[in-house]
């Protein structure tokens, strides 16, 4: 720390990302990435737009907006555009949080979100899942606060129902509630449909997961359009041009690809299942996840002590180190033939092979 | 305004980028964009890269803060990579000022500084300039707070000179000095080779004009290893992946071919100078610009009017309202070609016959 830096964040601690090493070549499955590239048209307008890189983006994301709101069956003035969604998550805990409106959100859920509180100097409260790692819907009515959600939840991937949900908006009329959907896609109900019902809602998602755009950065937030006016008078106070012409045309190639896009999603569900078969046969137990990554736990091994010795054998996956999780390891799902080979290595490390 | 929208926002005025008309062709003088397109390479580059878009961007920018260390003769640890210099200036006000520590900065000067302040509850000094919109460096000695001077300035293109910087420096040891150098590059004196004696310096710059990126979005601030980890403190916990993979490597690219970019600098320098000595002839009064824009008045017409005239004559230059500068307008410097039917459409405007 310099001496200059303000006293209020002497006790942040920033957002630690899943590991990129770049000491030897792993089977990543640590970030949740899609184990699928993005379809040829997004590198093809990607390299056109490159060309017009002198000019300013536009700031207004029209032609996207309009693209991915007709994806969605929405209006244009119902999404915000950003750098991906932790974007707009911040700019949610500026917007609709402050010293007399606290977040609240599970124990047990994305980690950036008491990062986020915390840079913001906003006081927050985490509600504990149930033991079995579920959201108990009671705790979330009257909840005095603006509410977080994601949905499904990390690193378990366990979702709530749409109507689940919107027990929650309906008992929270004087608060936001943010529905973060950044794995919707691999098998739980957006509430997307309820952005016209509801004027508390905001729901995230990213094109991170399932539109294989992690490296192109691009998320939006759909609401009715004041909320949206709110996150766009942030947006233009702190960043006006936040995407840059190559995104922007990479991500609306990726809209009129999306049948590809969501045919991987189902074949990354069809793998998760199959995995998800294969390590309970091992002894495995594994959260009922809607994502496109499992979390299990098993009675033998310490989670720490598996992530070691998965890496050892050159494969990656995700271990969190907060006290009711430890046991688990998040295991994002990447092709069918890297999860044989996960199988395959657990297999060993479990008959003390490896 | 959202029934939810926190109260510490309700006067937050946000930034108002130059207009980006979708009605007709203009030639856009009005966003300091610069005239001349990226090198081939760098398209090249985006679109290799694109094809990797389901992974994640490297959060640590390493390639990219080793090639841009070895250009400018510093270590990679000196440098931290951002969307835009927008970003790097927004953090800057989130690091380095807070309720004790106000901001200080020229009552003319590039328009989103009072907007950060704003957007950051932090307060601001506005210190005027002089009548010929000169920064006079006795007022920026012992400024009791966190001092953020555009260099050369904007709008009016004048700058300081490395000595003068010096002093205001070694006047202010408790605070940091700011300068912003996004127009450094047609003409002024940088900064950066005083990071390592100056621990208390900030250099930001932007890849937008000299570099031909303002479509892809990348800037930096260069400093001494620990003000760059306060803003990595920062970065991490607002956005850890705010540079996708295709502006990194059209950065990279970018770099590998910048005497092509210092060429076109050249260019748009002789350019401007020839403009300059055309607008003096029509009888505008013209500061002494060092960037890549003209600011000019004429004491026959108001700036607005001729903003207009020239706007029905197809020609976008910047106005701003602001009762100092009112009778001004900002000309960014485009090609020879563009120039020339400016000043003919000047004449026209001038002798009433358009």
């Amino acid at each position: 720390m310099s001496r200059f830096f303000s006293e209020k964040f002497t006790d942040l601690e920033a957002y630690v990302p899943g590991e990129q090493p770049k000491d030897q070549q792993y089977i990543k499955l640590n970030t949740n990435e899609n184990a699928f590239p993005p379809h040829p048209a997004v590198a093809a307008a990607a390299e056109k737009e490159a060309q017009r890189l002198h000019l300013y983006p536009d700031p207004e994301c029209l032609e996207i907006r309009k693209a991915l709101a007709e994806r969605l069956g929405i209006r244009p003035e119902e999404l915000v555009m950003v750098n991906g969604s932790d974007e707009v998550l911040n700019f949610a805990f500026m917007a609709f949080c402050d010293q007399h409106i606290p977040a609240v959100f599970p124990d047990i859920t994305y980690g950036f979100y008491p990062v986020f509180a915390r840079l913001n100097q906003v006081s927050f409260r985490e509600i504990p899942l149930l033991d079995d790692l579920t959201v108990r819907v009671e705790d979330y009515l009257h909840a005095a606060g603006t509410i977080f959600l994601a949905n499904p939840n990390a690193p378990t991937g366990i979702a709530l129902s749409r109507e689940q949900i919107e027990e929650i908006l309906q008992a929270n009329p004087y608060n936001v509630v943010v529905v973060d959907e950044a794995y919707v896609d691999f098998g739980a109900d957006s509430c997307i449909p309820l952005i016209r019902e509801y004027d508390n809602l905001l729901v995230t998602q990213t094109f991170s997961k399932s539109r294989s755009l992690a490296g192109g950065r691009l998320g939006f937030g759909a609401a009715n359009p004041e909320i949206i006016r709110d996150l766009e008078t942030i947006r233009y106070s702190t960043n006006p041009y936040n995407l840059d012409r190559m995104t922007l045309a990479a991500g609306i190639a990726c809209l009129e690809q999306d049948e590809y896009n969501m045919n991987n999603c189902r074949e990354i569900i069809r793998t998760r299942e199959k995995t998800r078969t294969s390590l309970e046969k091992l002894g495995f137990a594994v959260t009922p996840s809607r994502a496109n990554f499992l979390f299990a736990r098993h009675p033998d091994i310490p989670g720490e002590t598996l992530y070691r010795r998965l890496k050892e054998e050159g494969i990656l996956v995700r271990h969190f180190n907060a006290e009711r999780i430890r046991d688990y390891n998040r295991i994002s799902v990447g092709t069918g033939e890297q999860m044989e080979i996960l199988i395959r290595t657990l297999e060993k490390i479990l008959q003390g092979k490896a």
